[in-house]
C-alpha cells in the first residue's frame, strides 16, 4: 500500500524486502540503473541508488544481476500445454511469466460457458495474474463443423459476466467480420458496448478490408505478421502481438528503429508441452528475438509495460515505485532464464523451480466424460461405395514440413466396390459432443484421405483437434483405426498410437478430452513415449503435435476434414470425397 | 458504429462524410499518409489511399491540408478563463481542442461538492468531451487559510460518484504526501481503491521523496519540469505533462531523441482569458513547442494519442479506423490554426468560428451570492497599533517580473501610533465564504505589505485569488481599498480598479466570484478596459492577472497573505506583520 511505502522510505517502518546490487532495466527510459529495489507488501516502494538509511525484514544480494518486470503474455491459451492450469502455472512461473491474458476457446468449444467458467476458476487464485478472455468464435466455421457449443451474442453477454473474464477472445472468422456478417458482429458488439479489450485473428486481410475489421473496435492481432503485414497493421492502429512464427532478423531490425515503441508486444499464443519443457515460455521468445537482433531492452518492454498497457493493468509492467512487485532477476539479457521470480512481492520461483506448490482444482464431474461416441468397428471406417475401375477423389495434400494442406485431386483404383487408399492415409473425424441435451452418443464417421505420408503405418487418434475437438483418427488400416478410437473413448479422451492391433502408447487427456492432471515430470515421460511411438508409426512430420491437431481446423487453408465432411476452406463449402468415377 | 463502417466500406451504404485530399498524420507510425478520411456516424471508418468505389452523403475537399486528431488537453482548469463553460467551450473548439480533463478546484474551493457538480453539469453535453477530476486539495494549505470547503476522504468518495467525474485532481500539498500525512493519504486512497486516474503537482521533490510520492499511485505531473526534473520524473514512472512555462529549446531537443515517446503530453493547465484571445488554446502550445524545435509530428502525438492513453480514452487520439471522428484540418504544422474542426463526426468549427452556439447553463441561485462580507470602511484597513518610532515588519518582497515573493523584512516609520506603509502597497485578504451553515457575513480583515511596486496608486480588488478565492485588495490608500472591496460585494464578485474615490473599471464575476456569463466579444472589451485601468494605476507588472490572483496562494513561495494572516510558505507557519518595534 502507498501509505506503507511512504512510511518505509521515511524510515518509519521496515521494508518487507530489499534486493540490493541489481541492474534495473528502466522500461520508461530504456536505461539501466544500478541500485536496489525496495518492496512493501505487494508494491515496489523504490527503485534506484538508495543512498538513504533503511531497515528491511529481508535483504537479498542481487549480485549484479539484471532486474526486469515480470513477463506479461498478452495472448495465450492455457490448453495448448494439455496440462491442467495448476501444473501449467507451476511450469511457467519459473520461466518468469507472472501475468497472462488467456483465451479458453479450446475448452469453450467442448463445454461452452461451463468450460470457460471451470477453466477460469481453476486458473485464478495463484501467483500468476490471469485475465481470461471470452472466446468469440465457437465453432470456428459455423455450418462446416460441429463443436460442443455455439457462441452467440447472449452467450457472450453471459461469458463477460464471469468473474475473471476481461475481454473478447480472438475473432477467428476474419472474413466474416470484414464482410459484415451479422452473427459475428453481434457477438463483437456485445463486448464493444462494455468497453472491454477485444482481440483479433487476421492471417490475411489488407487495405480496406483490414480497416473495415479495425473499424469495429477489434484492435490487437497476433497472426499474419510478415514484415509488410506488421507495418500495415501498425499503421492501421492495431496492437502488434508478435509470436515466434513471425520472428525474422529483418523484422527485428525494423522494430529496433521504430520511432514509437509502445504498440508492440511479444506473445506466445500456443506453447505445446514439449516446447515448454525444452525451451521455456515467453522468456524463450525474448531469447529468440534477441538472438535475431532485437534490442534486449526493447524485448523487455515489449513483454512487460507494453503488454500491461494493452491489458489495462495500470500498476504492472515496470520495476518502479507504485507498481506491483512482479519482478525477475536474470543473469543475462540474452538467455532470459530467471534466477529469481517475485509475484506481488512474494518469491515464487528460484533457479527454475516453482516454490509454491499448487494443487489442481478438480473440474466438474461431467468434464471427465466428454467423449460421447459409441464403440466403433473396423467396418465403420470403410470408404463409400463406387462403381467402375477408378475414382477421382478430393485429397488433403499434406507435407512433412507444414501444417497447412493443398487442395488436390487423385485417381484411386476401385477395389471390391470402393476406392482403395493406395498408400494415402485415411482420416476419420467423429462428432463426439453428444446429441441433444442428454448428450446421447453416436458414431457418425466423416472420412478423408491425406497424401504426403507414404511410410505411415498403424493409427493415431486424438480428441485434441482444433478447433471443435472432435475425435480424429489417422490410419493406414481400419482395424487399427477402430482400436485407437475405442481406446480414447475408454480413456475419456487423449492421444493414442496403435500398431498391428496393439496400443503402443497413449496420453490420457481426461478433462474435456483436452487436459491431464498428470504433473510435469510424469507427463514428460508420457509424452516422450508417445513421440517415440509416433516415430515407430513413421509419421515423419517435423512438428507432429501441431500437425495432428490441425488437420480438422476448418479456417486454415486449403482443405480440411471436419465431422461434417471435407471442407474447401477458402471457398467455405463442402466438397465430396469422390468427385467422379470411370 | 462498427457495423455501419463495415457496410459503408463494402459499398452497402454511403459514408456520412468523406474528406478527400488530405495529408493524414499517422500517430502510430509518425508518418504522413496522403489520402482521404471516411466517417460513419461518430466513427472513422477508413483513413488512407481510398482507391475503392464509395458513396457519401457529404464530400469535402481537404485541399492538401493536414489532418490530425482533435487535440486532447490532459490537464486544465475551466475557471482560469473566467468564462462560464459554454462560452469557454465556444472559444476553444475553434482552436482544435476536442477533449479536456479538467480540475475544478477553483469552484471547489468556493462551493465544494455543489460547485464540482454544477461546473460538471455546465460543461457536459457539448461537442467538447469533458472528463472532470475531483479536486483533492481543498484548501491548498489547511490551517493556514480558509476556503468555502474542506476536502476529506468522505467528500472525495462523494465527488467520485458524480457523473462525469473520472479521477483525482492534482494533489497540491506534495510535501504532505511525501511525508506520509494521514489526511491527504486518506483522500488519495479513496481514489486509488477505485482504480481511477490520479494527478500530481510536484514543483520540488527528488529522489526518495519523489519515489515515495509515486509509490502512492499518483502518476501524472505538470509542474517542476526543468530538464533534469523531467528526466527524473520520466525515470520514476510519471507521465510528463509539459506546459509552456517549461518549454525550452534544450528540452525540445531532448524530447526529439527520446527512445520511448508514449509518456509525454503537452497540456495547458491555466490559460487566462487574455492569452486565450491572443494566442489560442492547446494549439498555441504546439505552435510554441515546434517553434522551439520540437518535431511537429511528436507535438501532435503528445497532444492527442498520448493524452488519450493516459486518460484511458481508448477510442480517441488518432485519425484511424475505429477511432472517434474528432479531427482537425490544418494548413500548417507550425501554426496549428485549424481551418476545420470535427467532433464525433460533426463539423463544430471552421476558420476560427464556433458553428455550434452553446447557451450557458445557469448555475444554482446561491452561486450568484457568494461574497458574504459586511460593507467595509476605511478604518477597517488600518495597520495594527505600534509603540515607538519604527517597526520591523515582515514584507512580501514582490517584483514586476515574477509571481513568487521573497520573505523580506523592512523597518517602517511609526506615525500616529501605527506603522506607515511608506510606499509599500497594502494587502488585505477578507474571508468571504460566510460563517456557519447560514453563511453569515463578517469582515475579518487580514493585512500584509508588499514591496516592489513604488508607483502603484489607487486600489485593485479581486475575488479570484488562488486557491481559497477570498476577497483580496491591493491599495495605496485605505479609502480606495474600501471602495473597491465594497464594489465587489455589490457585484457578487469580480475584479475592480479604483482611483481617487472612483471606480475606473470592473470585471463582474458573479458566478461564485470566479466566472462571468458575458460572451467572448463583450468580455474582451471589458478586460481591455480593465487592463487599461491597471496601467492607469501603475501596477507595472508583466503579467498583472497572474500576479493579482497569486498573492494569496499559500503553497507558493516564499511569503503570502491569507485570510488568517501572513504565511511563511516553506516553513508552513504564520509570521507576524510586526516583528518588533523600537
Amino acid at each position: 500500500m502507498g501509505v506503507d511505502c511512504v512510511a518505509a522510505i521515511n524510515g518509519k517502518k521496515p521494508f518487507d524486502l530489499v534486493i540490493q546490487h541489481v541492474r534495473i532495466v528502466n522500461v520508461f527510459t530504456g536505461q539501466l540503473m544500478d541500485g536496489s529495489v525496495a518492496v512493501c507488501g505487494d508494491t515496489i516502494a523504490y527503485a534506484g541508488k538508495m543512498d538513504f538509511p533503511f531497515t528491511a525484514h529481508k535483504v537479498i544480494d542481487g549480485k549484479g544481476r539484471y532486474a526486469i518486470p515480470g513477463l506479461i503474455d498478452a495472448h495465450m491459451h492455457f490448453e495448448s500445454s494439455m496440462m491442467t492450469p495448476a501444473h501449467f502455472i507451476e511450469a511457467i512461473l519459473p520461466c518468469g511469466t507472472t501475468t497472462v491474458a488467456a483465451d479458453p476457446h479450446e475448452i469453450g468449444n467442448v463445454f461452452g460457458l461451463e468450460g470457460i467458467r471451470a477453466l477460469t476458476e481453476a486458473a485464478l487464485g495463484t501467483p500468476l495474474h490471469v485475465l481470461m478472455m471470452a472466446p468469440s468464435t465457437i465453432p470456428s466455421a459455423p455450418g462446416l463443423e460441429r463443436s460442443g457449443f455455439s457462441m452467440e451474442a447472449p452467450g457472450m453477454e453471459e461469458a463477460l459476466d464471469i468473474p475473471g473474464v476481461a475481454g473478447l477472445g480472438e475473432v477467428m472468422d476474419f472474413n466474416a467480420v470484414a464482410n459484415g456478417d451479422e452473427r459475428i458482429l453481434a457477438v463483437v458488439e456485445a463486448a464493444r458496448k462494455r468497453g472491454v479489450i477485444m482481440d483479433c485473428h487476421i492471417p490475411a486481410l489488407t487495405d480496406r478490408h483490414l480497416q473495415a475489421f479495425r473499424s469495429t473496435g477489434l484492435d490487437a492481432d497476433h497472426t499474419g505478421m510478415t514484415l509488410p503485414q506488421l507495418q500495415e497493421k501498425l499503421s492501421a492502429g492495431f496492437f502488434v502481438q508478435l509470436q515466434p512464427t513471425f520472428f525474422t532478423a529483418e523484422t527485428m531490425e525494423y522494430l529496433n528503429q521504430l520511432p514509437y515503441q509502445d504498440r508492440i508486444m511479444l506473445v506466445t499464443d500456443d506453447v505445446p508441452f514439449i516446447e515448454l519443457i525444452r525451451e521455456g515460455h515467453l522468456n524463450a521468445n525474448l531469447r529468440r528475438a534477441v538472438a535475431l537482433g532485437l534490442d534486449p531492452i526493447l524485448a523487455v518492454r515489449y513483454a512487460t509495460l507494453n503488454a500491461a498497457v494493452r491489458l489495462r493493468l495500470y500498476d504492472r509492467g515496470a520495476v518502479s515505485p507504485g507498481y506491483k512487485a512482479d519482478l525477475l532477476l536474470l543473469d543475462s539479457l540474452e538467455d532470459f532464464q530467471p534466477s529469481l521470480v517475485l509475484s506481488d512481492g512474494r518469491i515464487v520461483a528460484e533457479n527454475g523451480a516453482c516454490l509454491v506448490p499448487l494443487s489442481p482444482k478438480p473440474f466438474p464431474e461431467d468434464f471427465y466424460h466428454s467423449i460421447h461416441v459409441l464403440p466403433l468397428e473396423e467396418t465403420d471406417f470403410v470408404l463409400p461405395p463406387a462403381k467402375g475401375t477408378r475414382a477421382l477423389c478430393n485429397i488433403l495434400g499434406g507435407s512433412s514440413q507444414v501444417t497447412c494442406t493443398a487442395k488436390t485431386q487423385q485417381w484411386l483404383p476401385i477395389r471390391e466396390g470402393r476406392p482403395d487408399p493406395d498408400g494415402l492415409v485415411k482420416l476419420a473425424v467423429i462428432y463426439r459432443h453428444g446429441y441433444g441435451p442428454d448428450k446421447k452418443p453416436g458414431k457418425e464417421v466423416s472420412l478423408g484421405l491425406l497424401s504426403g505420408f507414404p511410410r505411415f503405418r498403424g493409427a493415431l487418434a486424438t480428441t485434441y483437434a482444433h478447433d471443435s475437438h472432435n475425435l480424429m483418427v489417422f490410419g493406414a488400416n481400419d482395424a487399427d483405426m477402430a482400436l485407437a478410437a475405442n481406446r480414447l473413448i475408454e480413456l475419456g479422451g487423449g492421444l493414442c498410437a496403435v500398431l498391428d492391433g496393439r496400443v503402443l502408447s497413449e496420453v490420457p487427456l481426461p478433462i474435456a478430452g483436452l487436459l491431464t492432471e498428470e504433473p510435469l515430470d510424469a507427463l514428460k515421460k508420457t509424452f516422450e513415449a508417445f513421440f517415440q511411438a509416433v516415430q515407430t508409426l513413421r509419421l515423419d512430420h517435423e512438428r507432429p503435435m501441431m500437425f495432428l491437431t490441425l488437420m480438422s481446423l476448418a479456417v486454415s487453408p486449403e482443405v480440411k476434414c471436419t465431422d461434417l465432411g471435407l471442407v474447401d476452406v477458402l471457398e467455405k463449402k463442402f466438397i465430396p470425397l469422390i468427385v467422379s468415377t470411370e
